[in-house]
């Protein structure tokens, strides 16, 4: 996978790692990996100005189809961490996302990911990708 | 807290800790003990002949109000746990549930907790705790 | 619980809620009122100069003895929350850190809380509250 | 992925949906499938006689470097799921976990996993599968 640096369809978020994240092992448990990305993509959403929330509340649902994480190195609590998302491959009916998880401070990079979505009406059909949302997206990649 | 032990008031479930819900202090995360007690109270109410689910789909929702738990001992991932479940109080609008998690095999005690609870219509209102509610549980402590 | 609002003792950190935060209710699920209340204890002490990551590499453990949240209102995906986190108690052996969650932009009040601690050292023997952590602590409310 | 059914290297597992589980979606969050699937691959370890919890005591960590899910349907509140798991690849230094969740009334396939790990010593460094799980492991599918 590419490195997303520099990109400018790429939309960056960064928080703390926080305490209930990690396990055992010391460091973060790898099911935190799948809902910062989903963190991501909500900051991804927000900043092309088509607000999850709002497409929703529109009766669009974009359902998870599948998930992968590659995790490189470990992230721990004490450190903060930048997620880059971005579109990753806009079909009519399926939108992928891709993600890098870095340390914020070190830039190093902790995880790689990639989400697929399907979207779903009010009575659970899969539609095409709304225009509400399509037309909001950067050009791909 | 009275112990709940041999009550016929009180149901029980017993599951193993899952290694996700440890942190990196090598015990489970306070925040799963929380819950523990929505899956004891899950369990009670399966048991009582008034499964929560369906409760939902007939239109009533039954909103935490307030939630404590006390730790008096750790649990740790290869141990099973005893959620201990039952009514503390019934009122008209305002139901409240107490918990003992203990550790499956020795009985040690882990942690006591309280939730309260309120009944919402699908407006979101209070309303009087169901009489389909009601009448299926068992008498109060 | 007074309010927190311009105390110079209280601490305040803000963050998106997230959608796996939410439950089918629409709402976040309260366990994640615990995991926010100590994601503003770990920006508290940050702030304070004493990072509880650091505490940890010392070699003491700041344990939950006991967890407590009250809900008046609910948190949606779509908004931001603001934790204001002070210090409620100090005792040779014993720390009670008090919480309000409020609404970012409209500041309602959602979520009071309180969390109790004990200090453990590596063996998990309760110890007096380390001097590194007291003297960081700003003066009690 | 050929179906698990009845083969005897599957180990199963099975449990309630946790309220806790579910997103405003009204179905299960995805993050909860890996947590599943950590479970089913837990339950795989205690069945063969190599509780990871021990294994761990030992000084072997399992660390995950990959880790998927395919969701095909979703998982409700109310229901039951049966995770399967086994051992789908076993190399001198990585091993791979297959996973099928599916709702334990009806049968239907619910997501397909997989889980990619390593094991590292207290030192943090890659080592070979311990011989301790590898004889303790069913031969391979």
């Amino acid at each position: 996978m590419q490195s997303a640096i520099s990109d400018p369809r790429v939309v960056e978020t960064t928080f703390p790692v926080r305490y209930a994240e990690t396990d055992q092992m010391q460091v973060v448990h790898h099911a935190s990996y799948v809902v910062w990305m989903e963190e991501g993509r909500s900051e991804f959403m927000r900043q092309c100005g088509a607000d999850y929330a709002e497409i929703e509340r529109a009766g669009h649902f974009l359902a998870v189809t599948s998930v992968q994480a590659r995790d490189l190195a470990p992230a721990h609590y004490g450190e903060r961490v930048t997620v880059r998302t971005w579109v990753d491959e806009l079909r009519s009916r399926r939108l992928t996302f891709g993600y890098e998880i870095v340390n914020a401070e070190t830039g190093a990079l902790l995880v790689t990911g990639k989400s697929e979505h399907v979207c779903l009406d009010r009575q659970g059909r899969v539609t095409r990708i709304p225009e509400l949302f399509r037309s909001a997206l950067p050009p791909q990649r």
